[in-house]
């Protein structure tokens, strides 16, 4: 049986549970750990379920966040060096992945407290996450700030893709089931995934 | 075996390969049926993968589109009545889901062709789907333009939301895996989820 809850109600949840309720309606989330690292090599690392697909020519990704949480090492780290990866999360790691939104101080790496390994390879400043099976090396191109509720929209240009060569179909899918990514919904909650099916373009 | 794939690769791909691999990279993406009516009552519906969440405190969510595509006529009532309503996609209407993105003609009505069920409840002004389980009603507040790629961001506060009674946990979170609702990867491939746990709020 269906029930309606409307903008009222909502706002009359607690704070935490219509932060549960909120994030749980806009569906099935991406989600994906940043690694970056400072000027100094003092690195960070932060899950993000925000993050958003906007355009492949050229290949731009985006993600949202707050200024005033755990992300802001994330946001110093990208602004004063340019550079990010985002790192697929799998079965393997996940629970060490939603571990890296805890507060820890800036001089703590989240790597260093949840055991996920540093990656650094082909020349790319930010560090990636070796678990990972598909990872993005990604140049910082623009800071969006809204407005309308203080959050900050990143955008950056998709520079290199790592990810396991039998995944890829001949079509230019990469088949990220097959890679073992996951998803999450509401603030917690993580979920695999089993394909249904494969459309054709939609014709008239 | 883990391969690499640089920028240049990737610009070099043919465009509809690029397309494929690039909406992949990012990861599951929550996908809607979006809902709208002109002043006239000519109703329109198309899918969206670009769907986020952007904050609780108010409700609030956006979604990408492209301004040259079939998604204008979504854009061109959104903008003119202020309203539409996001429907989640469930197995048994994925595939009508998909056919919404064909480039129909303004006076064809996806729900229509689709067979998809317009649903006028609770005095608001869009239709929802009625097959869908999860179906929150949207006023639009904020046009973003992403200079970048002219594509554009549309951020809409949450009105209603209407879910199953018993897809409701205590604490706020809504199971929109037992409410049947899938995900997506790529242009083209849908996915349903099976939970593996929920995970409590991160401490040091």
């Amino acid at each position: 049986m269906k029930t309606c809850i409307r903008l009222e109600e909502i706002m009359q949840l607690e704070l935490r549970e219509r932060a549960h309720f909120i994030n749980s309606v806009g569906g099935f989330k991406s989600i994906g750990l940043i690694g970056t690292s400072d000027r100094q090599g003092q690195t960070n690392l932060a899950i993000f379920s925000s993050i958003v697909h906007i355009g492949a020519n050229p290949p731009l990704i985006s993600f949202i966040m707050r200024p005033d949480s755990v992300e802001r090492h994330t946001l110093s780290n990208i602004l004063s060096t340019g550079y990010y990866t985002i790192n697929h999360v799998n079965e393997s790691i996940f629970q060490k992945a939603h571990q890296t939104s805890a507060r820890y101080p800036q001089e703590v790496s989240e790597f260093e407290v949840t055991g996920l390994t540093r990656e650094y390879k082909n020349d790319f400043f930010a560090p990636f996450v070796q678990e990972s099976a598909v990872q993005l090396g990604v140049q910082f191109k623009e800071r969006i700030d809204l407005t309308i509720n203080q959050t900050i929209m990143i955008i950056g240009q998709i520079e290199q893709v790592h990810f396991p060569k039998d995944c890829l179909h001949p079509d230019g899918y990469l088949d990220i089931e097959k890679a073992g990514t996951i998803s999450c919904s509401g603030l917690d909650s993580y979920h695999k995934t089993q394909r249904i099916d494969r459309l054709p373009y939609a014709k008239l």
